[in-house]
């Protein structure tokens, strides 16, 4: 039995159009509709055979589902919530994909009728890249699902959507709302945050150009370039949806950061040492949880034909 | 012709190990002799049969070389230039691996008799991993390598030890100690420190546990780790080593995250998005530059077993 026969995705970013691909292929006979309000995206998307239909208004592709998602930047979930809810059947369960769940979970409840069959989702997964194109099924496997039902969420959507996820692959996890926003500020935001700060410090500094910058960044500088790729519309709304989590880790950051360079201007090399060891420790936890490979990724293969085109 | 013919490495940690594999392999003539000052890593050394000779001493490896290179952490360099001094041929040159340039070369300087037969040198490639086991010949391939020679170098010696690293797959690059100093302080060691200060903070943070801060830090987080896995004595000794550079782009990136801080503080979306977007490009260019693949990392491969263990 599937868990939802005529599922419809707002957005065609890379979660949407990759949730697509994945319903697609895991749960074959579902009826896929799907919308973004950019035409060009519709177009691409269609190209890509990512839908059974592809509508020309948010309203005209929820009015027949039993399961909407909406997969749209934070901050536009608003105005997709009012757009979409003169058109939504009584039965249709209403959930999303953002990075936020506590303002989304409000602008949701406000403006969608029924809120009982409104469950919130966050899976964990992307890349750095967007777009329909930048899509795949494999995207949600092993990862973590994250569904914030509010208390008056009816059980039977919840565990419909969980069956939902699970059947893409994902693990999936039932979380508190606001808890969920300190957890993925600490694991998430604050990460993106940073990367997004050092790499545009590192562009600015006049002594170093920025082509050395990019020739030497393979020491430690282009993780972080890689992060810092992520979409810029995406992680601007989830800075300012999530601003007080954010800013509360972003507030003990810098205090660690003051005291390691307190450290480093008064030479106390053993300090420096304990610290450096402990976060050794919790890298060997996050392979034993199997969020990462033990493989050792700095030493990345050389990339293909630029080995051979040297003497 | 070879450049060198009786080479010496001492300490035999990632890169050490690394360089050993990579002569062998690429210049399978070279008399090969090593010594490090951990008698246990001088057997799992002899194991792995790294070298030709494992000498008991660090004078006795160098007697008979043409090349010696230091691959021990950035601080233990004068301690070994002293003890290696009086049984160092004329001839020989004289080179090490180290992150920071400056302090070592005055170390060498400092130690060495004949200085001009000193070319420091900086490897730009590395992994998470430490130890012999965890070295590999590849290491170098594509990866750039910084020569920092003084003015009063012998330019053979500059030539023969970059014809030494070219052969390895290096590109070679010439530079002025104290340049190096600043370029690797913004490209590698303020990552590497913001990457441990994050680690840290993330552990810390009262409402978040620590299983929840690895379970789901496939958002971002992971990448910090692996960053923060790195070597703790070389990272100890390196942040010492070059601590004006470092405290210089830690000011700088301070007070552009305070900026980034404010932004999110006064719901300035369009500075975020701005700043977002221009880091993107960063990224495009690291992928253009060959430092990195364009391949999506963040969503990587489920590991191995993990889906098949699910339901």
């Amino acid at each position: 039995m599937l868990p939802f026969s005529r599922v419809t995705i707002i957005g065609f970013g890379l979660i949407g159009s990759s949730l697509a691909r994945a319903v697609r292929r895991e749960m074959r006979d579902v009826r896929l509709t799907g919308y973004d309000a950019d035409a060009e995206v519709r177009a691409r998307a269609d190209a890509l055979n990512l839908f059974d239909d592809i509508t020309d208004s948010a309203g005209a592709a929820v009015c027949d589902a039993d399961l909407v998602i909406l997969a749209v930047p934070v901050q536009a979930t608003e105005a997709v919530a009012k757009e979409i809810a003169a058109d939504l059947p009584d039965e249709a369960v209403v959930s999303d994909v953002g990075s936020v769940k506590n303002r989304v979970a409000g602008w949701l409840n406000d403006n969608i009728p029924h809120p009982g069959r409104i469950v919130p989702a966050h899976p964990v997964a992307g890349t750095e890249n967007s777009g329909p194109d930048a899509g795949f099924a494999e995207l949600f496997q092993s990862r973590w699902c994250i569904l914030t039902p509010a208390d008056a969420a009816d059980p039977v959507a919840v565990e419909r959507l969980s069956e939902f996820w699970r059947r893409l692959g994902s693990d999936v996890e039932i979380m508190d709302a606001a808890h969920h926003d300190i957890v993925l500020a600490v694991t998430s935001h604050l990460p993106h945050l940073i990367a997004y700060t050092i790499v545009g410090t590192a562009s600015d500094v006049e002594e170093v150009t920025n082509s050395e910058v990019i020739k030497y960044s393979a020491g430690g500088f282009r993780d972080f370039t890689r992060i810092a790729a992520s979409n810029p519309t995406m992680w601007r709304d989830v800075f300012l949806a999530n601003k007080d989590a954010v800013l509360d880790v972003l507030q003990r950051f810098t205090e660690d950061l003051t005291a390691l360079q307190r450290a480093i201007r008064w030479d106390d090399g053993d300090m420096l040492f304990k610290h450096f060891e402990t976060t050794r420790e919790t890298r060997r936890r996050v392979i034993d949880a199997g969020q990462d490979t033990a493989a050792p990724d700095f030493g990345r293969s050389p990339p293909k034909g630029r080995a051979d085109a040297e003497d």
